[in-house]
């Protein structure tokens, strides 16, 4: 079975218009009124087919579409085998259930320089409308794996060279200043409820938690992937 | 005029525990439905009115409000002068728009031990049900000071000692290691659209940026407010 693509739908200026940059978008939906305000965004449109609608929130996914919407070409995933690159930074995500949160962290993933996502085919968020406006551009820019088996995909990236750090509450070592971030790793962020999976934490050489002073439970998952992304560019660069 | 409170309306199953914790629930809204799978949290209602409804999207403000509600004593902002203690951290939020954002800052600012939120009562998120269910209990746990001018609070934090640090992506020196961290400071958030309002910047002693490796424009505010909540911890932990 050939593996399904993402990204079909965009919704929300600043996402459409990354997709326009992309070159993926097939045709747009606008609201009549909205026509003025995203002037600039249509100028970049040439010819892609425009259909002028009365409201995008009657077709769209996203609760605050602004008015436009985008019907794409789809996204491939890429094959698992080439996020295993030299100095690898991934991050794969443990069965992230809010497409928000992963958009969230695909933003975080490219301003950090992260390499790829690693993600799963099975009870995760869908790279959906929802994702691709959280991530504001980000998902164009980034290589994704989506895989059947998360703990699998990581034993083959072991097998490749990259390290598995999961970033879970449970962790002894902290996060911050981890020298292991120097080589090739994938840091697994666990879902929001639940964390790493059993399978999974196996799977991992070390697990590292973020030090907290105060008195909350947990993080939200976006927030962790953003703090480990920003990690792993700092300890890289400090060992410069 | 008194100030007004905040977190009157409460919804959400982490954030309801929170404020029942807190002793500040007066009459519980819950699910007919729902009743098995909040029974532990009914448990800790002692005394608490409570009223079965049948839908509590009926009358939530949340998406999701996971079948209960519930109608709080409200809690009060504290005076500005309360937050610029001898090793103050404090986040001030200039102009954050998204309820969810200001919920998300106010559960990772926890998590890092930081001693304050300052918040503008216009042109901002309210301290919403929205906000109340992104922060996890969070906005329970954290003194916040609510003033009508951000920058006009900034130059009395300084006279008292608070130096001011705006977060920006037109700073030039790196958020990540900045000594100054370790004295009494306020670090600025700007806005999710527009960053730091022109008349905040004037009141900053220095602006500094996250270094970004990748093609994004920006980081969601939200994870902003986390790292910069998180370096303060990490800044002062390293120089102990």
């Amino acid at each position: 079975m050939a593996p399904a693509g993402y990204g079909n739908r965009v919704e929300g200026v600043h996402a459409v218009a990354a997709a326009l940059a992309a070159g993926r978008v097939e045709k747009l939906y606008v609201e009549a009124d909205r026509r003025d305000s995203v002037s600039d965004l249509l100028s970049k449109a040439e010819g892609v087919e425009i259909a002028i609608i009365d409201d995008a929130r009657d077709m769209a996914e996203t609760r605050a579409p602004q008015g436009i919407v985008a019907q794409c070409r789809a996204i491939m995933p890429v094959p698992l085998d080439s996020l295993a690159t030299e100095k690898a930074a991934i991050l794969a995500l443990d069965h992230i259930e809010d497409p928000q949160n992963v958009g969230a962290m695909a933003r975080s993933a490219v301003a950090a320089g992260v390499t790829g996502l690693l993600m799963s085919s099975r009870r995760a968020a869908p790279l959906s409308a929802t994702a691709f406006k959280a991530a504001a551009g980000a998902l164009e820019r980034i290589p994704v794996a989506i895989v059947g088996s998360i703990p699998e995909a990581l034993s083959r990236l072991e097998d490749r060279g990259v390290w598995v750090v999961g970033l879970d509450a449970s962790g002894e070592q902290s996060l911050f200043g981890l020298d292991l971030l120097t080589e090739s790793v994938a840091m697994v962020i666990g879902s929001e409820g639940s964390g790493i999976a059993p399978l999974t934490a196996k799977r991992c050489d070390v697990v590292v938690s973020i030090p907290m002073s105060g008195a909350v439970e947990s993080l939200n998952a976006s927030v962790s992937g953003a703090l480990a992304a920003f990690e792993i560019m700092r300890v890289r660069s400090s060992h410069l």
